[in-house]
């Protein structure tokens, strides 16, 4: 079965794709408005876990509605679950039987609701799966501390690619850096840089 | 890491544990009432599968206590739920560093919910995993019909081995097995004979 897994190279997706490798034929799919070159990471990324990788182009419009929301509620809580949502509908229209994301359970965004999910399988005829939403924060940790190989920072240090890292480029270029550290505040980041163990 | 799965030998704790196993030492648990004997069900499958085995005592007075609201309810969800609840304060308090389910996306009972999950995990200082909470029901079907070889019925005809079962046999001894028809409906149960495909 062909699987499309939303793909960051951070540690959660990461975890993803190595838990759904084991039934699916797992393509890594990084989704990207065309706004930086971030997305080279993740496929960097998905080259050394040797995981196929595509890029899936996402609407600029939807950018800009997330960047305005962002700007309005001065958190980016609400701009990320915009933008997630119009990925999985991106993916489901692709040629998977199933299509996944790396949501852990105790992530406040973005969130898949079970009345989403349903929705999302019945139109697009496909399997929406969310593999880490049974693991709570520190299951993920430690697997990833007995699994890959991390680098962890603040957002704007970390070399990793995905919709949110556009959407911070958005904000800085038109605020300027501050702005991001005023509406993205603590935010932790990973980037992969391989696995630690060879998996069976 | 050494996890404790609540297994019955039906097709979701199965695939649970073929999930988990990727990444922990898994211990394929059957909680039981000492009711009947059908753990040897149970353990007739983890060993074809390859998985150590273990027993989970459960008090028996529990038991009583879910037949008495089955019967009240006139149907099984909260019983079981109430047995459920037990079995996994019950693995929690054994040497795991972390403990599941096979609990499904869609699975009205049992259900974990995430504040119950956070008080087992922090109670007891071991990580609770739902590994299948991600998952619809289509989803496992189609895992299922790839990767197990499975003997599906009605729940009275299945040799699977679980509390459900129990508190069936319970039922059935005091009030004949016409109440077990009225308490469970409609009530499909699974037991797998194996593994159809070699996993990597």
């Amino acid at each position: 079965m062909r699987l499309g897994l939303l793909y960051s190279g951070g540690k959660d997706s990461t975890l993803a794709a190595l838990f759904l490798s084991e039934f699916y034929d797992v393509t890594l799919t990084t989704a990207h408005f065309g706004v930086t070159d971030d997305w080279h990471h993740a496929r960097e990324t998905a080259e050394a876990l040797g995981f196929p990788f595509e890029r899936l182009q996402l609407d600029p419009g939807v950018a800009e509605e997330a960047v305005a929301r962002i700007r309005e509620d001065g958190f980016p809580r609400n701009g990320i679950q915009l933008v997630h949502q119009h990925a999985l509908e991106r993916l489901a229209a692709e040629e998977f039987d199933a299509i996944a994301d790396g949501t852990r359970r105790d992530d406040r965004v973005p969130t898949v609701s079970r009345a989403q999910a349903q929705s999302l399988e019945d139109r697009h005829g496909v399997d929406y799966i969310a593999p880490l939403s049974g693991f709570g924060r520190q299951a993920v940790d430690r697997l990833v501390e007995s699994t890959l190989e991390v680098t962890a920072g603040p957002s704007e240090t970390i070399t990793r690619a995905d919709y949110e890292a556009e959407l911070r480029a958005i904000i800085a270029d038109e605020e300027g850096t501050e702005a991001i550290v005023e509406y993205f505040p603590d935010h932790e980041q990973t980037h992969v840089t391989g696995v630690r163990r060879a998996l069976e």
